[in-house]
């Protein structure tokens, strides 16, 4: 028996779904539908919500109405909640900047293989690439979050070396990254893998500059969330009803699903802001949207609790 | 950063599919497709299967055909493997003992008000029934497994005192039960709730004769199985393709499956001798036999990576 490390107080969390959550989607979400997902989260009480992606609308037609998405969710902006987007190069940066963006993200893998067949150029050559938003970012006062892909496995190599990891961390901070956001892109994490990247990383870049981005593809991220929090990680991403799919396994699923993340922070007495209640709502409006049930374990037992509510 | 404790070097799997996973079934399955269950789990390496319920059929029609069940399972048994089965009263004892049966299970509610709603006596009632039952296999040579249920919360009450559970445990292994699996009934648990339940109960019943028996309704079994794990609990009941919704929620689900538990085991290095390909095969056949897909991430993952073989 052994007592556990203490937890932090509070969690922020990050929100995936209007950007990682949709962008796989076949069919094209209007922009109406995407501006009003970010309304309802941010009633819901999300504080940061990843708004859309400055790419090529021919890699990622989903993303085609950045501009026009990005301008009326600030157009409206409620104080206090920041709408980052994901710019991975100097022309997606200057869209978004253009467009108004007060945050920004870019990505690296820790996966050469990933790097090469998913951008077509090494680890090293990727981050470079980076250098130059970096910079246009600090000289325009835009914050900008890191990302690190493939952080316990990859689809092509398999296991991913936590020395890896926190080499692009590192150099991600080095650039001027105000966090780092750890994602296990194919799910194939665990508690204890996890936690040994973590502490490899922590010797490169503090507890309080991370964040966790785990996919539920074989059900791990809960747990994984959970060891995550016990040493020290107190930022998640998430997406709201497990939206987002695994490119590299279609039918699994993909982002942990904002819901299931307050539920366990509710329950381990972390403080998120969230109202969980109202987050479900958001998840089975999205999934109606999109016309299917929502992914997440807490929003198909909540909602179904209510549908029986009465005949206890 | 904390160093994890070391985790049991093996852990039993309690299947529960035929027996929890298939009683709330609304379509009567076959006794033809019980077996072949029984017979596909040994084969995948299942070293415990509980294989039917000696209970009424006017209360659970689905386990009708228990004697035949049990009796056919048993005329073919293999040699190592256990076949418990549920006998909530003597006479159920007594027609298990008749079909043949070596192990039965016997189970307590650590909630007044569950018990008193669903077997209509106080907990201190129905666990003197049981002593009967206790009595009568001590007598014939029957193993006795204990189950407690509503161990982190109750449908009716909410949260359930550490203490009251540790009590039913207690009171199960002093009747003679060679294990006792604590059942937390709908999900409600979480890895803190989940840990100081442990706490309370391991003061009174050693690790050794504990499992964990962990619904997924809202998505928080495998994370209570991996803190479990670090208590030194190395016994987990689970149910192939997540049989079994819960009867408190339809639609919400209910046994954490068995593919995701030896998935996380086999990623923290825990041997569980069980052959997670063979498994997941079982997982989409029973599921094709009640058409419908597999409930669990890791079935749902590993059949979408199969049938993309060969696009990669």
């Amino acid at each position: 028996m052994t007592t556990s490390p203490a937890l932090p107080a509070a969690v922020r969390i990050v929100e995936m779904g209007p950007r990682d959550g949709l962008q796989n989607e076949k069919r094209l979400v209007s922009a109406d539908t995407k501006v009003e997902l970010v309304r309802r989260l941010e009633a819901a009480g999300l504080k940061a919500i990843e708004t859309t992606a400055f790419v090529s609308p021919k890699w990622v037609p989903q993303m085609g109405d950045n501009a026009e998405v990005l301008g009326r969710v600030l157009a409206a902006a409620v104080p206090g909640v920041a709408y980052p987007v994901l710019t991975p190069n100097l022309k997606g940066f200057e869209a978004a900047l253009a467009a108004g963006a007060k945050e920004v993200a870019v990505f690296g893998a820790a996966s050469e293989s990933f790097s090469r067949k998913n951008i077509n150029c090494s680890i090293a050559e990727s981050l470079e690439r980076f250098r130059p938003v970096t910079e246009a970012a600090r000289a325009a006062g835009v914050r900008v979050r890191g990302y690190v892909s493939c952080v316990a496995g990859c689809p092509y190599e398999g296991a991913v070396a936590p020395q890896a990891v926190a080499e692009v961390a590192a150099t991600l901070m080095d650039m001027g990254c105000y966090e780092i956001s750890l994602g296990d892109t194919i799910g194939s994490g665990n508690p204890a893998s996890i936690a040994r990247m973590l502490e490899a990383v922590m010797r490169r870049v503090p507890a309080a500059r991370l964040a966790g981005h785990y996919h539920d593809t074989y059900g791990m991220a809960v747990a994984n969330i959970h060891a995550s929090l016990q040493m020290g990680v107190a930022v998640f991403d998430a997406s709201v009803g497990g939206l987002g799919g695994c490119p590299y396994a279609a039918g699994a699923s993909g982002n942990v699903a904002t819901e299931d993340v307050v539920w366990l922070l509710n329950g381990l007495g972390v403080g998120t802001g969230i109202d969980l209640d109202a987050l479900v709502d958001v998840a089975a409006w999205i999934s109606a949207q999109l016309e299917r049930e929502p992914a997440s374990r807490v929003a198909r037992a909540v909602l179904a609790k209510r549908a029986q509510a009465g005949c206890a």
